[in-house]
């Protein structure tokens, strides 16, 4: 069974996903990764024929998630239980991105040219999933370590396409809009001007790219990774950016691993959905979160969080890492 | 440094408290449950010379948190840092409840009345806080075992007052005031009706007391559970009304104990904001959810959960428990 399903309650989607169950490591309990000391990734790209490429570059390779999420296979159809309870079936894709055929690697131990050669991978998967009509929203994110819900440690990112737009993008879309009806301008493009000019929170302040502790920050040393070029859609991202962005996340990865000993980290990728391109009051940028506090009880139950550590001693300590 | 700042980028708020950091077991990394041996809880009893009561009756205590995030020793008062970002002052009551002096026990093992002593405490604290102008909504929460965030093991829930209205609740209000507005009837009046026929999601159809488990279930084995008189707020429960409630709890937290091996659960109380008493369109509940699968990436970047099991399948194993 897959299925999308709306609470009538609150304006949370769930997607069921009873086979997921079957994962080794996700349920009842997430247990040690790989417990039996064999990686998926690699025994996969071995059954393939895939492995190290001749050159400097090691090879990208996307890949089925094999106990996904959403399905292709499925038609996308709405269903109702009763007049009361409505879902969408579990239409979608689940890609794993293997980032590299070498299995002891990390964002923060890999070459920056390889980490380009993986964003050049999520551009081209959100071009070729705009290509279908039922999908309304691509997300990309990348789990690193178990702490952060990671259950291979095979260095890889995951790209989940979805026939609706994700609450927490809509509330995102839904707040820039009202900022620039009110402003005439971006929230974000205003945020990069605000933050270069107060100096406290700025992490990297490059060329292209501008990465900084935001105000409000939700857990300690998050970060906010944007382009200075107003875009809404990453897969329009230039090649000289994919450059600076690969530099600039193998430069925070490497931060992060020297100031906290190489935490759990989420990277989540943020873009406009997919039928909006070229929205002037949408910005896409990348969440880059540590996993070292736990949402509680009062996180659960308020959407609130509290966040022991200010951004601009994260942004400090960051700096100075 | 407490500041409640908000993000203007998204509908996000977050509770700066820095001195938060200061919890031996927060930060920066999440270590063992009282890794001394010594109970922080149990201590502070002893210094204040309570203790056991001389009935059948252990005696529940309300004690300020040691690490608040919000605190009544500040003024409320609005702040700007520019004209971009705003914060209210880090004004708020958080409040321990000690459920029992007795160190280890739980909600599995604690005597029904004992938990009827502990939820007649909330109702005195609802009804406490009210009376403060200043306070917007009043939150309380139980965090079970570490992996649900519990700080301390000895049987403890917290209770934290603030000066606006938390995110989530604030999309409650909004989704069960739209329907309200389309059905003219209350959501969860009608989500009891509607289940009790169907049947498939029950757990426990009480007197006065229903627990299932909600149709767009976002955790394993998570459930809701709400009185079947409709009402906002938590401080008009009545007796017979806690005392059926204490047997619930007892009894789900039993079921999940055999189910489970004693996982780890957050405790939720929902409640409509303090200035909205007698509100036609929302009802009290509360959020039972075991801590077995962790939101990962997908999860933050999205607001949409995956979950490996159905409520279906759930409900089923809880009730058979």
């Amino acid at each position: 069974m897959s299925e999308i399903r709306k609470d009538p309650a609150s304006p949370t989607w769930v997607v069921l996903a009873a086979e997921r169950g079957k994962r080794p490591s996700e349920f009842p309990k997430r247990t040690a990764i790989e417990p039996s000391g064999r990686c998926p990734l690699c025994e996969e790209l071995n059954l393939r024929g895939l492995g190290a490429g001749e050159g400097e570059e090691e090879p990208v390779y996307v890949l089925d998630n094999k106990y996904p999420a959403v399905k292709t296979t499925l038609e996308l159809a709405q269903g109702v239980e009763s007049d009361f309870y409505h879902y969408l079936s579990g239409f979608g894709g689940h890609e794993v991105v293997v980032e590299t055929p070498a299995h002891k690697t990390s964002l923060a131990s890999m070459s920056p040219s390889q980490i380009a050669a993986v964003l050049g991978v999520y551009r081209e998967r959100f071009r070729h999933w705009r290509r279908d009509p039922r999908i309304a929203y691509i997300l990309v994110f990348r789990n690193y370590r178990a702490a952060a819900g990671a259950s291979v440690s095979h260095p890889h990112s995951q790209i989940i396409s979805v026939p609706m737009i994700p609450h927490r993008v809509a509330e995102e879309l839904h707040e820039a809009r009202v900022f620039f009806d009110q402003n005439n301008c971006c929230v974000y493009c205003q945020t990069i001007e605000i933050e270069e000019e107060a100096a406290k929170r700025v992490v990297i302040a490059g060329k292209s790219i501008f990465a900084h502790t935001p105000y409000a920050s939700r857990f300690p040393y998050e970060m906010r990774i944007m382009p200075r070029r107003h875009s809404g859609d990453f897969e329009g991202i230039s090649d000289a950016e994919i450059e600076e962005l690969a530099l600039t996340l193998s430069d925070l990865t490497q931060r992060l691993k020297r100031l906290l000993d190489d935490p759990a980290f989420n990277l989540l990728v943020h873009v406009a959905p997919v039928r909006t391109l070229g929205l002037v009051y949408y910005h896409w940028h990348l969440e880059l979160i540590p996993r070292l506090t736990m949402p509680a009880g009062f996180e659960w139950a308020s959407g609130v969080y509290i966040n022991p550590q200010s951004p601009e001693e994260a942004a400090d300590q960051l700096r100075q890492a």
